[in-house]
């Protein structure tokens, strides 16, 4: 992040007084763009305050009708984590049968998970059944889902303030993911995800900085009161585009002072 | 948070160098624990700088395969939130039928929604269809909602560092929603928020305030190695326990030290 440019923005835009500081702030955005998809681990062991802290993060979480549907599943065993791979090289192999070359060889040399070289991984999961009649998720039960993956996120950004990478192994199959780790069939592993501290955290996204996949313009993904509006026309959005134009594409995390041993 | 605590756990955990500081990741932790869902909203508009901001911060979450399956709608038009808000009362009624006595009464006595004092609502949706194999989503298709959870939580967190608060109206049926805003059948709104400025961000979270629901022991969440493992007596979970047990339960946010006006 370009912090004088960020630091203009927020000036002429603070209307109202917040007990949140100029500082603090953007310490929070800094995490927010700063946070990635760590796939490459160093071996040091992540202390269990670090791992406690973290875990709070997650529990501090938004939960629809305060139904906090989340457990967390800590593996250290590396027998287990030895199955958990397994699991995931067979789910890669078929992956790779839906890709036509060259993304197919571009798909098999991505490292794609550090389930072994992480000290410790953590299954985040969601029990559908807690609560009786849940506030707030008459409508759309999937809500507990949403309300676990919010979970994991605060879980990531907590982790990147502590120096922490996490990575998301998203492809494992439930089924056989919880009979692994002893789940109960009705509780859904939501994230399964390896944590410890990381070789580096890069400037961009892994899939962005290899060419798989762009960043979409922002712009393009804005409407404005209908889905087929989707351009500011009314006066009251005037700025706004400009605004997302000030976004630094070129946003470098700050360089450690001291690098770890 | 109680920050001298913090502060010594902190030190003692630190093993690895990390290019977040003291400050930085007290900043991290102060947002994620004073983040709060919004139902009462001041009249005061959201800046748009300030909202393309948050939307940023959203854009920035982390999405399987880099699909960035989320679009932003964005609600100024007052007729399109007397619709949405009429959709929620109608709602509200039938959960209500729910309930027994007392928790009926309880239920319907609590304000849920701020569709039309906040000035800006934003409907965050998921496209299924974006990208074509998308990488990492061959075992659970549902990540793309996972990501769009994300997202969300990303913006939430945002929101609250700039003072900005966020409730999410999560009882809408999807058919109506989409017709009220003209989203396409195959794309998924996940998120209705309600944003702006609050009248306070509470201690705690409402329904804990009024007893709806008590905060689950975070040691009743934890499972080690296996989901039937539930106490740590591996020498290597040592010190996880007492670290989780140093959350202070009476923490209070920082007094902004100017009153909006």
């Amino acid at each position: 992040m370009d912090y004088s440019l960020t630091q203009d923005t927020l000036e002429s835009a603070t209307l109202t007084e917040c007990d949140f500081t100029e500082f603090e702030r953007k310490a929070v955005y800094r995490n927010i763009r700063s946070r990635r998809d760590i796939r490459h681990f160093r071996s040091e062991p992540v202390p269990n305050e670090a791992l406690a802290r973290i875990i709070q993060a997650a529990h501090r979480g938004p939960s629809v009708g305060f139904m906090q549907p989340w457990d967390f599943v800590l593996i250290r065993d590396i027998s287990v984590r030895q199955e958990v791979q397994k699991l995931f090289w067979r789910e890669r192999e078929a992956a790779a049968c839906f890709y036509d070359e060259p993304r197919r060889s571009q798909y098999l040399s991505l490292k794609l998970e550090g389930i072994l070289d992480s000290p410790i991984n953590l299954c985040v999961t969601c029990d559908p059944t807690r609560g009786d009649v849940v506030l707030g998720r008459n409508a759309v039960p999937e809500t507990d889902i949403y309300s676990t993956c919010c979970a994991v996120e605060n879980l990531w950004l907590a982790a990147r303030s502590e120096g922490i990478g996490l990575g998301w192994v998203s492809i494992l199959k439930l089924p056989q993911l919880r009979k692994l780790l002893g789940i109960p069939a009705h509780i859904v592993p939501v994230a399964y995800l390896c944590l410890g501290y990381p070789v580096e955290f890069q400037d961009r996204p892994l899939l962005e900085s290899v060419g798989w996949r762009d960043r979409v313009p922002l712009e393009e993904l804005l409407h404005f009161d209908n889905w087929q509006d989707r351009s500011p026309d009314d006066a009251t959005w005037q700025g706004l585009d400009q605004a997302l134009n000030l976004e630094a594409e070129d946003y470098k995390p700050a360089k450690p002072s001291q690098q770890p041993s």
